[in-house]
């Protein structure tokens, strides 16, 4: 998100402008400051949220904001510094679809190369049956398996995180299942 | 490492200076720029590595810089835009202990709130046997159980991993393993 949509061109150290180089040592460019040395690293990030369980239905909000307005996900965000994957899912979980839940594991791991992001997502329980649409999201609801949107979800991760789940429901096993999606997908606009 | 060492004093967007505050719809400080209204986020980063087996030994790297310079580790370094965490353990691998491999599976994952890292080490075979101490690292040795430096290991990232390893191996399942060290663990000085 930061650099993607502020490109650095300045020194965020000393306000000189920024060159974008291969620093002494290193093997790939940054942008480097030649007025004081500062080296700007920009890194992948995570996105960590919850597979909320209800009985035999599962909880998903509909998007409220672009990218992807309007399709349905699972509530999830950017981790914050100083909090664990656990500790974001759950709290991301709370501000989008104001639901209080119980961590049962980490579930799956999703490797996003091309937007350069890490995605985790944790099973959970909903802890008192409440739910509704938090910040970013318009509706939250919750879905027996029949009944899930499979065409109108959001993201990739969403579809493979649900369909490892209700394969896995059938065995009672949840191991975490880790993989990459290497390519951008093709997904009709909303 | 960045927001460490560089704390964001200017707008890296339009050079003027940053003011620290919880954005408007935000819930926490971020760096602000009043001039052109450019908030910039500052996220936990993701260290990726690789645990090396060839046959019954496993591979350490003893650190040549600081933090815990002389003391053992994985190779393992903080994973890069557009890239993979599998893809960042075998570059990670290779950069620190010259080391070519053939991954097997995701092994473990640690969360580290009190450094806003996240830790994943992947199983790996050596593939031809070949490996020596690559940048930052002044040796690399392969260890049998009973000749780990347990008392000369650099991060308790790496403790944990060797302990589940080796308890693993007994049964030859290894499962992935996610857990939090939530406090910075007192150590010993080099």
């Amino acid at each position: 998100m930061g650099s993607f949509k502020y490109p650095m061109k300045f020194c965020s150290t000393c306000s000189a402008p920024v060159t974008v180089k291969v620093p002494l040592g290193d093997n790939r460019p940054r942008a480097v400051c030649d007025a004081c040395g500062a080296i700007h690293y920009d890194n992948p990030k995570v996105v960590v949220g919850c597979l909320v369980v209800a009985g035999s239905s599962v909880l998903l909000c509909r998007r409220g904001i672009d990218p992807r307005s309007g399709f349905w996900t699972l509530p999830a965000g950017y981790l914050e510094k100083g909090e664990t994957t656990e500790q974001g899912a759950v709290r991301e979980t709370w501000e989008e679809a104001r639901a209080r839940v119980d961590i049962d594991s980490l579930y799956t791991i999703f490797d996003l190369p091309y937007i350069s992001q890490i995605y985790m997502f944790y099973r959970a329980r909903l802890r008192d049956g409440r739910f509704s649409a938090g910040e970013e999201t318009v509706e939250a609801r919750v879905f027996v398996e029949r009944d899930i949107p499979w065409g109108e979800l959001a993201f990739p991760v969403v579809d493979r995180t649900l369909e490892h789940y209700f394969r896995d429901r059938r065995n009672d096993e949840f191991p975490i299942r880790s993989e990459s999606i290497k390519k951008r997908p093709i997904r009709r606009q909303p």
